[in-house]
């Protein structure tokens, strides 16, 4: 599948068949996440995939953001002891915004594999931490949800107007319409 | 392109060739970051592109991430309010959060251009604001360097052996095997 289409098509999906997805597949969208960017190249990320229904079951009783039972998901956690020895101070923030990049490589990823996805950040980190085992350094940040999308997908939540967010030069320069950007609001 | 060409084949690129970059392929980068997913859906996000070579120097200046000066830039700021206003205590974290999910998309969407591009984290905050003329709520997150590569083009850092940071169900499962990922290391 096409990048933009990719990008354009892919929606935030929250209800999904019960099929489970090819444990090849959810290889797939982690090599995708693994060739991220890297903050400073400190690389500290891990990727826990969890498919096995009583640790969904358990993930959803502390993660609010879990409206329903995905068939899979990926847990992206940051080892920030790594993080912070090779970047610094700003170690842990670089870890988070590896943790994102990360994230929407598997977005786009699954989309190319038919496949819907959603990321969550409300839950409770320290359960989620425990529940999966994870050493005192390594946190979750963000939980990447995964299975094949129920009928009909969502419609798109319509974007801000092009002109009031795209800016040429500095703030408040006109920018939308010199970047061939007219109006906005659907894909 | 497809997606995960887009994906394995994307560099960090930090020199680039003296050509600019037509203002309409500048325009598909900014269409993709807007398409990415925005916690909450907050829609917090400004994006500034700059290609004045007088306030590409003047970034430079305040940016030691900045190596050479690129034909372009793409600053991703952050409205602050709106994003508490819509994502409450955690709206700025949201929003920090979605410059980097639109931020992806912009280095995907590049790839597929014959783009090369950097994310920049090391700048003055203050300045690029003051420089870019934000309001007081409206802050700079990730710069985003774009242009044509110079040959040849950086290699890849190697990754992390997957058994290494892939693992099912818990942490320190043994993950990668599972999932059809042997190796490692490069893409």
């Amino acid at each position: 599948m096409d990048v933009i289409t990719a990008i354009l098509e892919r929606r935030s999906v929250r209800r999904f068949a019960r099929r489970g997805v090819e444990p090849e597949k959810l290889g797939h969208l982690v090599k995708a996440a693994i060739w991220a960017p890297s903050g400073s190249n400190i690389q500290a990320l891990h990727f826990i995939v969890v498919t096995a229904p009583d640790m969904l079951t358990a993930l959803k009783s502390v993660a609010p953001g879990l409206f329903s039972l995905p068939p899979a998901v990926i847990a992206i956690c940051v080892d920030r002891q790594r993080a912070m020895s090779k970047g610094g101070t700003g170690g842990s923030l670089l870890g988070m915004m590896d943790a994102c990049f990360a994230a929407q490589n598997i977005l786009l990823a699954a989309q190319a594999e038919g496949l819907g996805t959603c990321v969550i950040r409300s839950f409770h980190q320290g359960s989620v931490r425990t529940l999966l085992q994870c050493p005192q350094e390594v946190v979750p940040e963000l939980l990447v949800t995964v299975g094949y999308p129920e009928e009909p997908l969502p419609r798109a939540p319509r974007r801000r107007p092009w002109s009031e967010v795209v800016h040429l030069e500095r703030y408040a320069g006109a920018g939308a319409s010199a970047l061939g950007l007219e109006g906005g609001g659907d894909p």
